[in-house]
């Protein structure tokens, strides 16, 4: 089972995410387990205090490094050798599907989850031992992306999925963006299902959906293109693609 | 006032996020107004299914266009001349900062959440005016994605960031990944400060800052030097640091 403790001064935000769907399943079937912990009681200072102002001036609040390093020494002894304590923070290195896959092989994983202006540098330095940024934008704190690392590891882990939401097929399993959907009705408002999809040539269906998720590709994400080998196959299709 | 719809199998997702910090403190300002709807209830059968097999076989089930276009029909009239409709999924344009920017202008932003394998085409091609991905990893479904785009763009509104929270300096504003940030104790584990924040010497601080801001995008994310026009003294703090 995986044992994963999320650091963080908003627990309440978790408690929707956390008790739906997936992740939800996936505790039930003691997969993982998640621990929320407010370090704003291992404040260590009767004020519950856990930033303060910038060396240095400027706008903006930090956050001690007192309540972060109290937190983590406080959590229950690791289980494994490894315990990968994770800061969630834009100078991070980019969160990518090859990462979920790596940390989903992990038995402990730690998460800490920012507000204000940002962290005191030794937390960073001297504490963890990752730092992820799910994407360029800026949020509230660390909380959302803290459950976007999470939901896609979980559902990597063993049992997870049901067949239904099989991930042998996902998106980026593959390297390439998914060929297009459709289920019934055959017709809707004028629109319809390629013909192709109900002929019930399982050869023909094969290859347009190759061609489908190719053209994808290329058309929105030609840069996926550039990080996979090509089959001979998808080689041909491609050339066809760009004409 | 912004207003915000969220299409979604799984709103009680939503409840911890939107009801904590800054997300919280904009509802109560009257900034935005967010409204969570589930279209499970806009399926138009009695059985209430929104997903079937996929045409042309294959795992997986796919979202029907019915509830979806149903739902969004049903949404109160519009405010404004533009409502958009974005659909959160793999394939869809990567969020940036930017556009986060962008959403934050309009009036009316419509999500739409998906779960399962896939959305009948029928919805990308003839409901949405946008398909945003918040990166290159696979989530359970776009709930968090919603989230994560609602508190990027939110925080941008007028009146919703306090000081403590200014939005002026945040990453990737500059263009820059930030420099670190120090506060109180002044030593901690026998890590310390560095001399220079504790100087009183302003221009040695701002210009301590500068370099070390170009050093770490330098060091962690070249390819954002790629997209902004440095000043005459960031090209002459990067050769220094280039040595």
């Amino acid at each position: 089972m995986m044992n994963i403790h999320i650091l963080s001064l908003f627990p309440e935000m978790f408690t929707g995410v956390f008790n739906s769907s997936i992740l939800k399943k996936a505790q039930e079937k003691n997969e993982v387990e998640i621990n929320v912990v407010n370090f704003r009681d291992y404040s260590g200072n009767k004020h519950h205090q856990v930033d303060d102002y910038p060396y240095g001036g400027g706008a903006g609040m930090v956050l001690k490094p007192e309540p972060i390093f109290n937190a983590i020494e406080a959590l229950p002894p690791s289980q494994g050798t490894n315990r990968r304590i994770i800061l969630l923070c834009p100078q991070g290195e980019r969160f990518t599907q090859k990462k979920a896959e790596e940390l989903a092989m992990e038995q402990e994983l730690v998460f800490i989850c920012g507000h204000y202006e940002g962290y005191d540098e030794r937390i960073r330095e001297y504490l963890v031992t990752d730092e992820i940024s799910i994407g360029d934008f800026v949020l509230t704190g660390g909380e959302l992306a803290a459950m976007t690392v999470v939901d896609s590891v979980v559902r990597l882990l063993p049992n997870v999925l049901g067949n239904a939401e099989s991930h042998e097929k996902d998106s980026f399993s593959t390297g390439l963006l998914e060929h297009p959907h459709y289920t019934r009705p055959v017709e809707y408002r004028g629109y319809k299902v390629p013909d192709v999809l109900m002929s019930g040539n399982h050869a023909a269906i094969d290859k347009w959906r190759k061609q489908q998720s190719l053209n994808r590709t290329f058309t929105r994400r030609p840069d996926l293109l550039d990080q996979i080998e090509l089959t001979s196959e998808q080689e041909c299709l491609l050339k066809e693609i760009k004409g």
